[in-house]
């Protein structure tokens, strides 16, 4: 189809590739080229009709791509790469590091605005869905609290501080929430929870040979911000074990907003994710929220934005008519 | 507050009386006045300094009222209401004959347009939120299947169906989820499920003094499009136990999107309700779309909108800047 959304997508790992994917099932889109920091030629792509080339060549692409998924990190990439790309191209990004979103829509602002492009920030399930549902919710029950739980699923962060350990080989953990904080939120109880009360953390280490597993169990329990101030599992596991069930990334969690109408009707909202592959779903997010990016852009509405400011219906391929009729 | 949104209600049954509460949630909306096609002194409305008119002087209201909820039924009341208020009014609807909603929407729109004003129609649970989710979660994983499940909750429609029964002098009816099918739709398995196959209908009826109750349980079972093909289950309950246990609203239910994401990874997207009162909740959804409709009338947007139609943002009181830093 000659009037397919063309997209680029910026940064080869796992979110680029899940992108790569997400957007195979949409015939309204095509992929046209990735663009990488390494050698394009040291990449093993097998995506015919898809051009992997260097990032410092993109520029060259402003005419040929009408949105830019940026798939790096939010730590070193997307602060130069979200005000860079937002100059040439619509773009959408996963920028997580929450206490710089202000900052960091102030600098993307400007450049888009500069270059007449949109783009969307935040994108993803947690910033993301998750805020969408947050917003909603507080604004249909004002009465009420509102409760963000994570997991259970596999924490990239925490896996990579175990990782760290001295003695350690490798291991991976897992944040699971605690049934019975759930079961409180739920009866609509509004209790006062930390997030070490609604969560627990469950670790699978591979001990070195020869290593104290006591002193490794114990530096982890004890290690401030991760671990700390939450109940920890630590559970040793051989490295087959570690390969075999602990190489994929789950994760999910969930959005309660627990409220009261009227005198004293209880009104519970759950928004819930049970996920086989984070950065698979993060992926179909970020082009869903692509294709509304083009068509904000297309209607004029230059500037960064969030998934706040995106009505639903820009999300769909089908049309308002189609929309109304068949899911409303 | 001289910035409050001024709002008024039409019509004065549950939702209306819902709609009194919602208000009053909102410091950023005052109720002016509730219109009723009733003599306006008949009610017995104790609400300070909220004025009680005929409907009929409606008109005389376009400059005191920013936007007016429409709190009347399908049926009847809003396909002559609907258009009727939208030529003078921003105005919130509950539409919910979901065969008309094109027709309805395209009235609706013609007569906005022509006043300028700003109508957002079908508003509420389901349309409303549940319409958004199925949007938003077949967007975002367009290989899979969307389910929507109802209950428990007290259906209206099915409980004036027992009503009409000979020999039944009261009743209620709920709405069941079979826990059997929604497991299989956790799952993952993707089946597929008639309305029936997803539900039960669990039956609180009054006999009158000397009734059949064998003929009263089999009329009921037996009764077409209503009951016929739902496994339904009948009790028969005193005039007392049915003021005492059943004379409340709850409801809920939730959509269930269960797809897949690259070769074979299962993601599931669930979002659930579960309200005390299905009209207060009703009414909560519908405040918070009015403030919607009032802000896209002043950005010049007029005509006949859904929830589809409207980004996040507008549904809250708070800045755009606040939401970024306290909700995304």
């Amino acid at each position: 189809m000659s009037d397919q959304i063309k997209v680029g997508i910026v940064g080869y790992g796992n979110l680029g590739r899940g992108t790569i994917e997400a957007i195979k099932k949409c015939s309204d889109m095509k992929l046209v080229a990735i663009f990488t920091r390494r050698a394009p030629e040291s990449l093993s792509i097998n995506e015919p009709n898809v051009e992997v080339l260097h990032i410092s060549s993109a520029e060259e692409y402003k005419d040929k791509i009408d949105v830019m998924i940026l798939c790096g990190g939010s730590a070193t990439d997307l602060p130069e790469q979200g005000p860079y790309f937002a100059r040439m191209f619509n773009t959408i990004d996963s920028y997580d590091t929450h206490a710089k979103i202000p900052d960091y829509f102030g600098m993307v602002d400007e450049a888009a605005k500069a270059g007449g492009k949109t783009s969307i920030i935040s994108v993803g399930w947690d910033p993301g869905l998750f805020s969408v549902n947050r917003l909603m919710a507080e604004a249909i029950l004002p009465s009420g609290e509102t409760y963000t739980f994570w997991g259970k699923g596999l924490s990239q962060g925490h896996s990579d501080a175990i990782r760290r350990v001295e003695g350690v080989a490798g291991g991976v953990q897992y944040t699971v929430p605690i049934e019975e904080a759930v079961e409180r939120v739920k009866s609509g109880e509004n209790p006062e929870l930390t997030t070490g009360e609604k969560h627990r953390r469950v670790c699978y280490v591979v001990a070195k040979e020869g290593a104290d597993r006591a002193k490794i169990e114990q530096d982890i329990k004890t290690m401030p911000n991760y671990f700390a101030d939450y109940e920890t599992e630590v559970n040793f596991i051989t490295t087959e074990e570690l390969k075999e069930n602990h190489s994929k990334l789950p994760h999910g969690g969930f959005v309660i907003r627990s409220g009261k109408s009227g005198e004293e009707n209880k009104q519970i909202i759950e928004y819930s994710l049970n996920l086989d592959s984070n950065p698979e779903f993060t992926a179909s997010v970020l082009v869903a929220y692509a294709r509304a990016a083009y068509r904000l852009n297309k209607e004029g509405q230059a500037g960064a934005k969030t998934v706040f400011d995106v009505a639903p219906g820009y999300l769909s391929p089908r049309s308002a008519e189609d929309l109304r009729r068949d899911l409303l």
